[in-house]
């Protein structure tokens, strides 16, 4: 397998920590987003939305982080990244897709863009708009997590699931914004906790052969 | 089961098309977003987001949309909405994540509402940024059905599968705001297709018993 991933993006460091915890290898291809290597012609030949990550399987391109993942769990079902019932399944799949809808999205360096370039929103509002939706997000998030997470386990139960991947990179995004994670006691403790792992560690953006 | 929704909102859009689809009998409950029901002290409780929709089953509460159409893929399995193989699957996800990650968020009433009022943008600049990510997702949207597409079918080959689900309500955005969608003639064709069913006509905004 072939990922194309960028050290700091939050959607390729997802993917990352699935293929790490399923043990597949795989290469990975830099794709230099500060660089605008993604609107090459050849990389918006395999990702027509010239977005970070794409997984190359056999020949066959696979976009989109949640297309991936799924995509990962059920190739290389163990250990399972979606485990229990279909509700145990709906509700880890709920908290990962309050990240990949209504947080990063809005976050994502093209978004941001332009926010600050084609609105013309000087850097202190950009600021604002980055930290008001990690607000909004964690807070649901947290709540959730405190609803259904383990008192000392993970976002949702005993064991890292896919609810755990959209997590981690999304605070790290907020602690590079500078954003006050206090009032998430429940995230900041799983986040040190999952840290601990050796999978999701390599996976770390200061950890990628392509970090600056 | 019980369907928390609002006729205009595009994530229970695709919601009432599954169910409708496969045949679940449900129970609306309409939260008026434009009167601020979801911000309600016993709708937060349900979903702590404050947005729509939230499914209720068997007291059980599921919230995000993706998560909520998995789960009755899940319990319901027939018809299948992500038919196929693992590849087959992960091209049907990638198209509905598309949508649901590159789309609908940047143009969520509560996000283009923040861009008008926090941001101070004008009328102008909220239509074009509604339109830049409207068309930078169909853009890629086009090239991706035109690739896996049938020629005649649906989004994904000859059966209605979830990316259609996704497609339709972001098409209806997309009409709303007087978008130039002549440029996704694949798109267009599917979409006046998929109404001719009568689980998808039913499942129109001004087919609901909330739509004003």
């Amino acid at each position: 397998m072939k990922l194309y991933t960028y050290f700091r993006a939050s959607s390729p460091f997802r993917v990352r920590i699935a293929l790490n915890l399923k043990g597949i290898d795989y290469e990975p291809v830099f794709v230099h987003l500060v660089k605008a290597e993604q609107r090459s012609e050849a990389y918006l030949a395999e990702n027509p939305l010239g977005l970070v990550p794409t997984l190359v399987d056999g020949g066959e391109t696979i976009i989109e982080s949640t297309a991936i993942i799924e995509y990962l769990e059920e190739t290389h079902p163990e250990p399972s990244l979606l485990p229990g019932t279909a509700l145990d399944r709906a509700r880890i799949r709920e908290m990962a897709q309050l990240v990949a809808c209504e947080m990063q999205p809005l976050n994502n360096l093209s978004v941001v863009r332009y926010v600050k370039d084609a609105l013309g929103v000087d850097q202190e509002a950009s600021d604002t708009w980055y930290r008001h939706w990690i607000a909004r997000g964690f807070e649901a998030l947290e709540t959730l997590v405190g609803r259904y997470g383990g008192t000392d386990g993970y976002c949702y139960g005993d064991t890292i699931t896919m609810a755990d991947l959209y997590m981690i990179p999304q605070m790290y995004n907020a602690h590079r914004a500078d954003c006050d994670v206090s009032g998430y006691p429940n995230l900041t403790r799983i986040e040190a906790k999952l840290y601990e792992h050796p999978a999701i560690d390599a996976a770390r953006p200061e950890n990628q052969p392509d970090a600056v």
